[in-house]
């Protein structure tokens, strides 16, 4: 099967062209089925590609000049949706000239104009955005909302571990264990959006995956949960401090190992095990938050992302379209709504649900 | 000065009576003017103090066999606030015979008790509780609410503020740098309340703390700030995610160190630098949680705290009777109504509040 092309903002993250070029080739020099669509500066472009011969032939160049600022205002770049590389990397995958699109550019506006331009899937009322993250076991968890929205309600958050159910799938290849972030595992915690997702969770039996009520955000990377469903606030808080104690605690370790020659001779002996620790914790190992519920693929790469982490990104893009997620959300979805019109109907299908 | 008496609950915590008295032995063994009143079961607590003959004289013991189930729903421990080790000891602080109360129990029940029994102060609409966790400089950081409340309006969080910078003023010595828990830094994230707390932490320029604004998740831990104020939800999900983090990050060290021989060899000779990692990271070294806001002192230690966190616990209910921190909450608390006044009688105050 040949996959559909994959549109890459040149342009964004820290580095820009340099990186995102260099990126796009270490994923095909892996794959080498994968085809671009590099939107940006022709000439930058061309000087990068310069040096990643396995290139030539499997990108085409759309050029433009504009560029989204990291920091700008989302509805402002909005406006700008048909002359920025982000606005037309994202374009591409609307007029069919590509199959995802993936940018390190400014999240808000890669949200607004993915919205704007692909639209929720049908029975998505909005998307989410997703990423992965290490556990002590060799899978990784998938957590969302991470900031797409800033509230979530009941209907809101049963899509959302739908959309991160289909997304594990596709990584773990099985029925994935999907929890909502709460203050505690007992039923009476936390808002009643929470305790009435969960009801709804737990009356869909035929949804492919298996929900096991509430998760506490110290258990998110002990491995016993394939999916961590909550509303976008709570999710950046939980994402964001997960990510600065990884920081802080490697921080801390740096400054004792360097604090005594005992020491830092003691680091020189241990160094695969630090490695192995570097390696594990390395945001570019697991870069690549996703835009789902969209009519199309949006992978969001890490501003600092190096080319490593790019081609992880570009990775995760062509694998959510060779394995379709969206039709795979799509059957999840009717199968909600069968288990709901079961329910009305007061068939048999309620027993045990607790309601 | 002669400091009030501690109430303890001896019966709290995962070890019981032999942790806590151990705990306010080696408090006492620290400074020897601190007096306990003894709460739970007699024959048990004597046995424990046979140990501790620097707490004779220092302590009396009251005679009680309930004690509240650590899994017990506080609204069924709230019916025995008469019998139990908990209830009398908060009891004892309403009652004038004891300044402050010490609990390794239930949270929920704690802070159901304490409410009930001691109230909240004048110009408190709800309390919180704080909590100290390390930073990567000397000076530690206290975050606020972290459960007491699953939600906040503008104006608790406003009270939250206020309470913390009093509890950091103590600890610190200093005028606190007070932050607003939020998404992002820009004046236009996360929700309306968040913004409207900020509107008035920054009109209130009387207040005995430097608001800074907002601050994300991933900062907490770098010493740039020293009190993150936010709603009990979030909060719980930032310090959760933040312990479950430590302990993912060194479980991770541990098992890369015991991977391989050589590993373990450069273990054994940087060890000085693991064990300041250990000792910077132990919550034994940070415990006793804090219910501000109430009339009267009430220090939550961890269920699972050795005797070296009890101890913590019980020092951190003496700094706080010592400074009188219900004092320096009133002070700021009508600082802040003064400067509500000037701004609604259009005066000069309102200027640069961006109102």
């Amino acid at each position: 099967m040949s996959l559909p092309r994959i549109a890459i903002d040149a342009m964004g993250g820290d580095e820009g062209v340099r990186v995102m070029v260099e990126g796009a080739a270490l994923a095909r020099r892996r794959h080498d089925q994968f085809q671009f669509l590099l939107v940006g500066d022709e000439t930058q472009i061309k000087s990068a590609l310069e040096s990643h011969p396995n290139m030539r032939g499997a990108s085409e160049i759309l050029h433009c000049e504009d560029v989204v600022g990291g920091d700008e205002q989302p509805s402002k770049a909005l406006r700008r949706a048909k002359t920025t590389s982000m606005g037309l990397a994202v374009n591409a995958v609307k007029q069919g000239k590509a199959g995802a699109a993936v940018s390190a550019g400014n999240t808000g506006a890669l949200m607004a104009m993915s919205k704007i331009a692909l639209r929720t899937m049908p029975g998505i009322d909005r998307p989410a955005l997703a990423a992965v993250m290490p556990t002590l076991e060799d899978e990784d968890v998938i957590m969302l909302d991470l900031g797409a929205n800033t509230e979530a309600d009941a209907r809101n958050l049963v899509q959302f571990a739908i959309m991160g159910a289909a997304y594990s799938r596709i990584l773990l290849g099985r029925k994935p264990r999907v929890r909502l972030l709460n203050i505690g595992t007992e039923e009476n915690k936390g808002f009643d959006r929470l305790r009435d997702a969960a009801a709804d969770l737990q009356a869909a039996k035929g949804l492919d995956m298996q929900f096991d009520g509430y998760v506490e955000s110290d258990k998110i990377n002990r491995g016993e949960v394939d999916v961590v469903v909550t509303d976008g606030f709570s999710g950046n808080i939980a994402l964001k401090a997960i990510e600065g104690t990884a920081r802080f605690v490697t921080d801390l370790l740096r400054s004792a190992f360097t604090s005594s020659l005992r020491s830092k001779i003691g680091f020189l002996v241990s160094r695969p095990a630090t490695e192995l620790l570097k390696h594990h914790l390395d945001p570019n190992n697991h870069n690549g938050a996703v835009f789902l519920g969209l009519n199309g693929v949006v992978v969001k790469s890490h501003g600092s992302a190096n080319a490593a982490g790019v081609a992880n990104a570009v990775e995760v893009a062509a694998r959510l379209l060779e394995d379709d997620i969206t039709n795979r959300i799509a059957k999840d979805l009717a199968e909600l709504g069968e288990a709901r019109l079961r329910e009305t109907n007061g068939g048999a299908a309620s027993e045990g649900t607790g309601k």
